[in-house]
């Protein structure tokens, strides 16, 4: 029997992090060991928060730090996965910041266990081969519709068969100017291209001001429209939902939990859900939604705006689904989300994705990239060291 | 137009953590200082990694530090309060812990803003007056029926006119013995008082092992029952409000924004949503939540286990309902949780509670007290201190 012998998070940096919506800028990186094998998961989380989970002191029965539900269980199958899990869950369930910290704790467990059994994760989740994906180019918008316009363009001359824009100046102007913003995308994309439009919750709970957005919308034949709301307003969602049957509503990338993410599905009418196993609670609750929706006729797709060892591990839930195919793509990652691994799941001629059929997430982190941007962090309470930076 | 200057978190902790449903074993105290004026506040939540969320590096957009959307607002009255709140939801929207630690930041600007006008929070909230609220003795249960029975009595004897019992071995046992365990509840508290049970999620979505425990719940009278699921299990929830027509459900600690709490009235089927100023996003969060609640016929009851501070600012919210009157109050806290404040919500001989007639919260901690349980910390991140332990 295999125990879990260590967890280690390693926070990495760029230089300089910009005051806009790229979540790639930093990231929270998990190794877990047992006996002579390593997995490796990531958090989409801040990271200081995020270790702060892991190594604190017990505040009361439900309220404890992550590791203690980890560190030194037994992992032989999947079934100890679910059990870690949910042991997480119950353990630390008042300590809000533990569901990111449990997110990439869970995908490097997968990773492990995959390791160790010579499989990749999909087939250890019962698929019997990984289809591929169509990866949608996940762009911000640009300043200008002039921007924007070329930022499409370049994707679909990339050979890009979908894409989608989000955040910048969009829902933040006029509407004049979004209405702008969605022909310049279309324009540059061109008249076949799937085109999806993402507001980042811009609108809080706002549903009128959303509703002015569908006309153009529709006109430009956009696919979805992503988080127009914050991510508990789920009665906006449905309200809006009511109101546009054509355009559908997509979201649940901050859900943090499987039972967020179901509402969404059940209550809030999206046609689309977004999970990333990174926030969700790793593969494991990533799974649990992908069943939920299929079973209501929603559609699965990750979200996934950082690294390769990300995409890899938010696929791997419905990695088995021959008819949910759109899977979103870093389409300009930071350096340090490009090079945190030497493998990526590049594009083949028909512009699909693969995931790696290695054993695991079949995609590791190169010891360098995390060197060169590790962030030196300590938390000392109480006189003794709770976190140091470990080593690669 | 005066500036907020400085927010300080002080982490307080007994010398001895137990392993129990304990929440008052340790503190997160926030002061906040605008000019020559001092706001407290208490975030309900795991101490360390909210301080992290406070002080952390920006990771993007809308993942800030919480601090970076407070420091240095204006605060002259309650729209500012408003301002800053929506800021930090907007701002931190990616960072999960920053709901906690705005909680207790936004009760900490409330009691400065009380004590700037000479004015108690809730009438600053529209309230024309504090109506009196009745305290339910909040307790855990006994390791055994007798042990319940015993604390039941007592609380009865010291003239409670409501007990709750909690936690402990309820849930984790036998049906016959959970049954036991209500039993001596009831009798040890007699016929007439208000008896609530508090089972800690321990069912997580399993309708089936709570409505097992129906039968003895109704034929013991009992007012509520308290979190039979995970805080997201809105689906078990309302199922088995269904069947539970006489005993009505409970729940809503665990929300920490207003749109979580307000599914719980919505979908969940609650009959009392209970709220933690602490959690929930501040006064600010939990107001709109009792807005809605009562709007829908449901009733708000306060969420605290820990300091005469805390209880102060969970009742702020629904002070001015004379039709609400059942208010949680700790009723064996520890010796930091019942040091914490010189100053107590006694009751009076009614068996009532009053909130303090002085302004802001009327209730300031005790410079000795926080002093005596301070817990040195410190967190570095690429060699700069981002936090360190304040002084009193």
């Amino acid at each position: 029997m295999r125990r879990i012998d260590a967890i280690d998070f390693f926070y990495l940096s760029m230089p300089t992090i910009l005051d806009i919506g790229d979540g790639g800028q930093d990231a929270l990186l998990v190794r877990v060991v047992a006996g002579d094998q390593v997995g490796w998961g990531e958090c989409e989380a801040a990271p200081l928060p995020t270790i702060a989970s892991l190594v604190c002191p017990m505040s009361h029965s439900a309220c404890k730090p992550v590791q203690a539900s980890v560190l030194g269980q037994p992992l032989d199958d999947p079934d100890d996965i679910a059990r870690i899990h949910r042991e997480v869950r119950l353990n630390s369930m008042d300590l809000l910041q533990s569901s990111h910290a449990l997110s990439g704790i869970d995908i490097a467990l997968w990773d492990l266990l995959g390791k160790l059994k010579s499989q990749p994760v999909y087939e250890l989740l019962g698929f019997a081969k990984a289809h591929p994906k169509v990866p949608y180019c996940s762009l911000l918008f640009g300043d200008t519709p002039e921007e924007t316009r070329l930022k499409a363009n370049e994707a679909q001359r990339q050979g890009y068969r979908a894409v989608k824009l989000g955040w910048g100046p969009f829902g933040h102007q006029t509407l004049r100017e979004d209405v702008d913003q969605v022909e310049a995308a279309r324009e540059g994309l061109g008249p076949d291209g799937i085109l999806c439009i993402d507001v980042g919750t811009v609108w809080e709970a706002d549903v009128e001001a959303a509703a002015q957005r569908l006309t153009v919308l529709e006109a430009c034949d956009v696919t979805w429209l992503e988080e127009p709301f914050h991510t508990g307003a789920l009665g906006a969602y449905r309200a809006l939902a009511d109101r546009s049957p054509k355009v559908r509503l997509a979201g649940g990338e901050g859900a943090h939990n499987e039972h967020l993410a179901n509402l969404m599905i059940e209550y809030a009418g999206v046609g689309y859900v977004q999970i990333d196993a990174g926030r969700v609670g790793g593969i494991t609750s990533a799974a649990r939604v992908f069943e939920h929706a299929r079973a209501r006729g929603v559609t699965f797709v990750n979200h996934t705006f950082t690294t390769h060892l990300a995409l890899s591990a938010s696929i791997q839930a419905y990695a088995g689904a021959a008819d949910q195919v759109l899977c979103e793509y870093p389409g300009s990652p930071t350096a340090l989300a490009r090079d945190l691994t030497l493998d990526h799941l590049e594009r083949d001629d028909d512009g699909e994705i693969h995931l790696p059929e290695r054993p695991g997430l079949g995609v590791d982190p190169d010891p360098e990239t995390i060197r060169r941007y590790l962030v030196d962090t300590e938390i000392r309470v109480d006189g003794r060291v709770l976190y140091r930076t470990p080593t690669v």
